[in-house]
C-alpha cells in the first residue's frame, strides 16, 4: 500500500508522520512532502520517502503522484489569517490545489481513498444550539468558503465513485508551535504555551468565549480511522471537539502544571466572534462511526502541553 | 456603462441580449460573447459587440475583459447532462471558468456587478417541505456541485467587496429550443413543443411529477433586474418559479392551444427524482427584492408557446 502525506512538515503533517512510521509497519511505502523539511524530527521518519517541492507546481505534483498512491492525506493548507491577506495564494493552496490534487488521483489511482483536512472554519457564524454536518453553512473567511468548495468538489467525485473521499472538519488544534501565528485562532495554542511556561497570558478572547479544542493526538487518530471506513459512510465528517470556555481550558492546563494561571483577559470582537463564540457540538455521527477524539479536558490539556502525538 | 453577456448565443443568452439592445439604449456598449453565434436573430443586435471564441482559453478571456465591464452576465455554461458525461469538460466550463471570469474581473474593475446563472440543481434530492435559500444544498449532478462551488466563490468575493455579486438559482426554463438537448430537464420544454405542434408527447416521467417551471421572458426580468439591486441584498436568490404538475402545465397548454393534449406518461425514476419530486418553493426573499416571475401558470404557457422574450 502506497500512502502519500502532504503538509507533512506542519504541527498536524509531522504528528501523523511520525505515528504513521512508528505503528504501521506494514506500510509498502509512505510519501512526506511539503515545501521544506525544516522540523525537528526527521530521524524519526526512517522508511519515508521525503520528498520536498512546491505542489502547486503543475509538473512537480505529476511527477509525486507518478506511482500512484491507495491513500493521501491531504493537509498542505495556508492558515486562515494568511490566506485572507495574500488572497491569490490562498485561492492557490487551499482551492486550486486540493482540487488538482483530487483530480489527478482520480484519474491516476480511481478509488483511491482521498482523506481531507477541512476545518470548521465552513460554518461562518452560526445561529443554532448545536452544529451537526447538517448545519448550513455561511463561511466568514476565503479559507472557509475554499475549504467548502473543497469539500464539495471531492464529494461530487465520490458521488461518481472516482474517489474515495472523506473531508474532516477539524477546529483549532493545540497546542501548535507559536511560530505558527498565521492562524486567527493562533491565541488557543498561545495559552498553553505561556501557562505551561508558568507565565502571564493575554487573552484577546474573554474568559467567557466558547471555543471548540482538539488535541494534535486526537486528531491524528481522526485521520487515521478516516483511512480505515467503509467507503458508503458519508463523505463530510465533523470529528469529536470538545466544547467548552477559555475560562475552562485554562482550569484544566492549571490542574495539569499544578500552578495557578495569571490570565488577562480582553475582548477582540473580531476572534470572539469567529473563534469565541461556538454553539455546542453535535457530533454523533462521527462517533456512531467509532471517531472518539479526546477523553476529556484534563487528558486534553496533558497531550496539549506535552506537545507530542501520544 | 460597459455591459458583457457570456453564453450570449444561447436560449437565455439571446433573449437577455435582444432585450437589451431594445431597451436599454443609454447603454454605452454592450458586448455579447459565446463561441460561435449561430441563433436567427443578429439583425437585431445591432449596436451591440459580437466577440466570437472560446472563454476556457486564457488568453481570449483576457483580451475580451481588456476594457473593463460594469455589469457582467455570466451564463455561459456546459449543460447538466452533458457535463454529467463529459466531466472535464464540465468542469472546465461550469468551474474554472466561472472563478477565472470573476477572478479577473474584480482585478480589473473592482466592484463590478457578476450576476451569475446558477440553478436549482444545487440542491440535490431536498427532505423539505418548502425550498429557499437557506434550505441545505447536497448537488446530486457535477453541474449542481459546480454551480454550488462558484456561488461559495462569488460570495466570498463580495464578502472581501472585490465584487457585487448575485447568483440566481434558476429552474429549468421552458421551452428550450429542441436542440438544447443537453440539458436533464429538456423533457419539460418538450412538452410544449410537441402540444404546441399538437403532436402526441410520450413524457417519461408521470402526470403527478412536480417541477419549478420559468419562462424565459420571466428569467429574462429576473436578470435584469439583479442588476439594479443595492449591493448589501444577500449574493444567492432563488427568483420565483412556479412549482406545478406535469398534468397542470398540460392542462395550461391546452387552455392556450384550445386543443386536448395526448401524452403517455411514464416513468424514468432517475428524471422523475431529479426534476419531478420538487417541493414547494418558497420565493419569499426574492418576492421581497422585487423579483416577479411568471404571473400565473398560463401566462407562462403562454410565453413558452411563442418561444420569444416578450
Amino acid at each position: 500500500m502506497r500512502v502519500l502525506v502532504t503538509g507533512a512538515d506542519g504541527f498536524l503533517g509531522s504528528g501523523l508522520a511520525r505515528r504513521l512510521v512508528g505503528r504501521v509497519p506494514q506500510l509498502s511505502r509512505l510519501t512526506l512532502t511539503d515545501r521544506h523539511f525544516d522540523g525537528p524530527d526527521h530521524g524519526g521518519l526512517a522508511g519515508a520517502d521525503l520528498v520536498p517541492g512546491d505542489l502547486t507546481d503543475g509538473s512537480f505534483l505529476g511527477t509525486l503522484l507518478e506511482p500512484g498512491f491507495d491513500v493521501i492525506f491531504h493537509l498542505a493548507s495556508l492558515p486562515g489569517a494568511q490566506a485572507e491577506s495574500e488572497s491569490e495564494r490562498g485561492r492557490d493552496i487551499n482551492l486550486t490545489l486540493p482540487m488538482d490534487l483530487a483530480w489527478r488521483t482520480a484519474a491516476r489511482q480511481p478509488g483511491a481513498r482521498f482523506i481531507f483536512a477541512s476545518s470548521i472554519a465552513v460554518y461562518g457564524a452560526v445561529d443554532a444550539l448545536a452544529i451537526s454536518e447538517a448545519t448550513p453553512t455561511a463561511p466568514a473567511i476565503s479559507y472557509g468558503a475554499h475549504k467548502l468548495m473543497t469539500e464539495i468538489f471531492l464529494s461530487d467525485l465520490a458521488r461518481r465513485r472516482e474517489l474515495s473521499v472523506f473531508s474532516l472538519r477539524f477546529p483549532g488544534l493545540v497546542a501548535r508551535p507559536p511560530a505558527e501565528s498565521g492562524h486567527g485562532s493562533a491565541f488557543m495554542s498561545l495559552m498553553f504555551h505561556k501557562l505551561g511556561a508558568g507565565e502571564d497570558f493575554a487573552s484577546p478572547v474573554p474568559a467567557s468565549a466558547r471555543c471548540w479544542w482538539m488535541s494534535m493526538a486526537a486528531a491524528v487518530e481522526t485521520l487515521l480511522h478516516a483511512a480505515t471506513l467503509s467507503s458508503d459512510a458519508p463523505t463530510v465528517l465533523l470529528p469529536p471537539a470538545i466544547c467548552a470556555t477559555m475560562a475552562e481550558m485554562a482550569q484544566a492546563i492549571a490542574t495539569v502544571t499544578g500552578r495557578d494561571p495569571s490570565i488577562q483577559w480582553g475582548y477582540d470582537a473580531r476572534l470572539t466572534g469567529i473563534f469565541g463564540s461556538m454553539p455546542k457540538i453535535d457530533a454523533s455521527l462521527a462517533r456512531r462511526l467509532g471517531f472518539a477524539g479526546d477523553a476529556d479536558l484534563t487528558s486534553l490539556a496533558r497531550k496539549a502541553l506535552s506537545g507530542g502525538s501520544s
